[in-house]
């Protein structure tokens, strides 16, 4: 796994990437694991398995609930509200793309999707279910369900290896391509305006592009420290530095406020920003990582050619059909 | 509107209905009124307003979190979770064919789908907004709104008139036609089994259908009181009569325990039932309902025939498109 975890090493980096290069439209196919071929079998189930909220101890929240697949992939609020109206202390990342990403949640806790799609189901303020045994139950005793499984995997039994899976093979469809940039790096100049192509040449400039980098702007598989400088102003304004990020789950202070690089795709449509939805706005969060992670203080045009440049990075957004949830006839778990 | 206040009535009126005309298969289209006349422009818009959860306070709860269109048109809870967690004391209606329901809520208090949209909006346990001004405000701040509600109204401005014509105009495009049920009446005399037959047949000689009349058998318009009986076992089990029902909209002591008659159409997927969603199985429904409406004990035979019967009332869900729903690009009102 590709760390980063100096200014220092970031600029070294910057300075051995080809800026030109470092452009990349967006492949329309995400890679899947050997372990995991997709089917359509396997993406319809999952698809079910996204959008149903009986997956939670209240059957009210579904994946979809904070990775709307309606929107642009969360729920536009500073953080989710999981089962009986709790709250936590980070953003939903969008779910559109996250299939470039090569570690999943901000803490970079989960090695892929699959992994990814096993935690909020059984963590007790998001989906809130006991154990993955009582969603496995609860999915067994859904005719539909065992249809649906037999489809995607045969003559195995329902199980939370193959629950994960079928979201993970969704997932990997969700992908929005064709956005102004994609079209203008494949060879149509007239897909980004003036003031965008001065914003994309300003985030290179700048260094933006030394971790927002690769076709979803990830830096796959990159950690970085945020906030590397200290500013005492957006300190007590945001309080970035509350919540250790990666040094939560290792628990080794080397990986205190180390955060996976996030997406830029689709980023207009992502508000509130930062890994504690903070920020209300696009153009805020852009003078935020300038501060905070380039020492640079921009202009109000700077800002504004910059945003319009992600504003560029809105894709197209799939036609999808809803699924149809399989029924329990004449009883329910609630 | 048709009012039934006493048994007797009841009975006189089921001796007056030829049994064989009253079966009836479901309309394909819903009646609309005539200064909502659907058009596609509408019915789409209708569509994103009904899946948005930016139409309540916290931005977690859509119509469709608790009238799920993806489900049987709930959400399988005895009672709905509304903004923060917050439960009510009834249990959410089904969405689907309620275009045949005369009236709205289980009070009948909303005499159209348009009346019924407006209300849970700024319902404060529902969805929590502090007004329907508050709700046009954000509707207006979104961009691609303005132009559905362009397509749809043309020049008139978005509103809580227009936003509910839409959604009601959604609505009535939610019909699940060619059920079991549906297909005998039409002359497939091998759509029902023997059982079903049965059940179809105990359901009229019982008198359950002197108000379970009408293709959504649901005695279009018609209340009736619940329980008729009273019965020690079930009301301590049930407690059906802490719910005032229409008597808490009109203050009425004539209207206590008078109820808008539900739908059967597509029972199998609603558990649990009654208006407290009391009840959590279909033969303990049929079982109730036989002892406090109509003065009978159903032998086990006999329960499992009707509720046979009643599973033949699942008719077709229509595939649906998700709807895309439009962005605020850079903010968001969170």
């Amino acid at each position: 796994m590709f760390k980063i975890r100096s200014l220092v090493t970031a600029l070294a980096l910057i300075s051995s990437i080809s800026v030109a290069s470092a452009w990349e439209a967006l492949p329309t196919e995400a890679p899947e694991p050997a372990d995991n071929k997709a089917t359509e079998a396997k993406i319809e189930l999952g698809k079910m398995l996204y959008h149903d909220p009986r997956l939670s101890s209240t059957g009210t929240v579904s994946c979809s609930s904070c990775h709307n697949t309606m929107l642009g992939g969360e729920d536009n609020r500073p953080n989710s509200m999981g089962v009986n109206g709790q709250t936590g202390g980070r953003s939903a990342p969008t779910v559109w793309n996250a299939a470039f990403n090569a570690v999943q949640f901000w803490d970079g806790r989960a090695a892929s999707l699959e992994d990814q799609a096993a935690g909020p189901v059984t963590n007790p303020i998001e989906m809130g279910m006991k154990s993955w045994d009582d969603v496995v139950a609860r999915l067994e005793s859904i005719e539909g369900y065992q249809k649906a499984f037999d489809a995607a995997f045969g003559s195995v039994l329902i199980s939370k290896d193959n629950a994960t899976k079928a979201i993970a093979a969704y997932e990997r469809t969700l992908i929005t391509p064709n956005s102004p940039y994609d079209k203008y790096v494949s060879g149509d100049s007239s897909a980004l305006t003036a003031q965008q192509v001065r914003g994309m040449e300003k985030m290179a400039e700048l260094g933006c592009t030394g971790c927002h980098i690769g076709p979803a702007f990830n830096g796959p598989g990159m950690f970085q420290k945020f906030p590397i400088n200290d500013n005492a102003f957006f300190a007590a304004k945001y309080n970035f530095k509350k919540d250790q990020g990666r040094a939560e789950v290792t628990k080794k202070q080397e990986d205190a406020h180390l955060w996976k690089v996030p997406t830029l795709r689709n980023i207009a449509l992502t508000a509130p920003y930062f890994h504690n939805g903070s920020v209300k706005t696009l153009d805020e969060a852009v003078k935020v990582m300038a501060k905070l992670q380039l020492d640079k203080t921009l202009t109000k045009e700077e800002i504004a050619d910059i945003v319009a440049f992600l504003n560029g990075l809105t894709g197209e957004f799939p036609q999808q059909k809803m699924p149809v949830l399989p029924g329990t006839p004449g009883s329910t778990f609630n």
